[in-house]
């Protein structure tokens, strides 16, 4: 039956499976250093502690792996997808510029990794159009680094899958009326959790005197400061909220600007009090952001932010940015 | 050296690199159904095709796969967690309740799963307290769902790795003035994702002549009918938006509600046309958000609800949750 498989559709079904990336490196006769990426990795024993990954038999390293007597696995990091990218390239020095260590027999071990597995080479296997190398691990570290992932042919990360909990705000087979907003819907979600954080915020420009109005102008200033009335509403109209003449003279007024200029071209300049109660804002926006994000872990936050962006990317109607306007 | 290795630190070392999640099952000589749980699967070759995975020599079920001709390994699907624990289960029956397929000698095979390939016992190899098993595939079958993997001892989702996009509305490397927000700051994407998805809604709400309150209050009313103008107004506060007298008097002179009862008192129940406004405005919502989440798959969209859902949890002050009350 084998005849039947098609190579193409046979590596679409390898790729539903996930895992990690490894360069695998070792050193040749003459003792140049050798690596290739690889993502057949695995683990095969504890006790003796050993591992395994495939080589092609049409590798131009074969030769060099197979009379090695030592190789080091490395486990890679998710910020060292080029790195997986640059040891499988053709014609270029792999080992260009990067730092090394040196394992048995001088093997070149990297730098950054999530884990490093120096071994032995123990056994090597008959496996189709590939050899498949088992080492023996006679060292190893390891750090908590977020690792790459690769799935379906792309890079990843992998992402602690939560056990199932309910919706917040809805158990999680709350009845749901036919034609209403369901407790998932995304813009519900993200306006409660807006709204929420901003109510951690909202007592600190109570206290102040603050609106809305000025926090937002405060916040645009603190970006870039000496930006006109005009300017500060055309930034944040996308809110709602608009800044108005009257904004301009209250932020005046707490001594927390300088405004020089008529009417909407008056120009807001902050104040070292103006400094002082946005960094006080920045702080508490800063914990309460930090609460939000409880319990995330560093890939989670990463990603949140990540698809935040994308959200923004994808429905920005031509807004124009704080950081660039 | 190998006996200075904590098998503890070991495990560690080795949880990080990620997996995909496998049972491989087969039968025994009696007929007998037998699987296990294994994330040591990978790929070996292309042609002839051939896969590998690792069974411990401390195996119940270690000599039924040493004697098996066939084996099936089945790549778990995201939702297939569950399986996965009560496959590494002992003392029960594993394949209770469980719809089979059959293949080669009657062996085993499970649904819902990601790719499952049916394999030739084509190699035994030795490999420390493990025996590596290499099947040669004789057919096998994939579909699109969403796979699990396994991290650090851990069930997870690998998420695809993005290339690095500048964060929305600033280049990457836009210097950021000390002291203020930044464009990755989590209460700022999280407003302008939830403004601009908003945005998109407002022009219908004008076209009704319809303000926030009155969207709320009919989105509220959608979940539950006949509310109180106290309860809507207790339900949408969060938001800064209030429900007044005036929406409730707004709503029942468009003819979307009939109202009844007095000031906060005032019940509001939808009239037809009110229900079918505000399955238009849901339209409109949901045309929203999927352009808010275009480019994103299905693994990245169950996360970002996840992500929100969680941050909701922890930033909640004890609001009342419109499924509930």
């Amino acid at each position: 039956m084998a005849e039947t498989i098609d190579p193409k559709r046979f590596r679409q079904a390898l790729g539903t499976f996930t895992t990690g990336v490894t360069i695998v490196t070792t050193a040749d006769d003459a003792g140049a250093d050798v690596g290739v990426t690889a993502n057949s990795f695995n683990s095969v024993s504890l006790e003796p502690p050993m591992v395994l990954w495939s080589i092609s038999r049409s590798s131009r390293n074969l030769k060099t792996f197979l009379a090695a007597r030592y190789f080091a696995v490395h486990v890679l990091a998710s910020d060292q997808d080029e790195l997986a990218s640059h040891f499988s390239k053709r014609g270029v020095d792999r080992f260009a510029g990067l730092t090394l260590g040196r394992g048995p027999d001088g093997i070149p071990l990297l730098e950054g990794c999530v884990a490093r597995f120096q071994c032995r080479t123990a056994f090597q296997y008959e496996g189709g159009d590939h050899v498949i190398l088992v080492g023996e691990v006679l060292e190893f570290d390891h750090c908590d680094r977020e690792p790459l992932a690769f799935k379906g042919g792309r890079f990843a990360f992998a992402v602690p899958k939560a056990a199932e909990r309910a919706v917040a705000g809805a158990p999680a087979d709350a009845p749901v009326a036919p034609g209403a907003f369901t407790p998932d819907f995304l813009i519900y979600q993200l306006g409660r959790a807006y709204h929420q954080i901003f109510m951690r915020i909202q007592p600190e420009l109570d206290r102040r005197g603050l609106g809305v109005a000025e926090y937002l102008a405060l916040s645009m200033l603190g970006i870039r400061d000496g930006r006109t009335l005009a300017e500060l509403d055309t930034l944040v109209s996308y809110t709602g909220v608009r800044i108005t003449n009257e904004s301009g003279r209250k932020l005046a007024d707490l001594g927390l600007v300088v405004a020089t200029g008529e009417s909407t071209d008056c120009q807001l300049s902050l104040m070292p009090a103006g400094q002082r109660v946005l960094m006080e804002l920045l702080a508490v926006a800063t914990a309460a952001t930090d609460d939000a994000e409880s319990g995330f872990d560093q890939s989670e936050s990463r990603l949140l932010r990540q698809f935040l962006s994308r959200v923004i990317v994808s429905t920005d109607p031509g807004l124009p940015s704080p950081w660039q306007s």
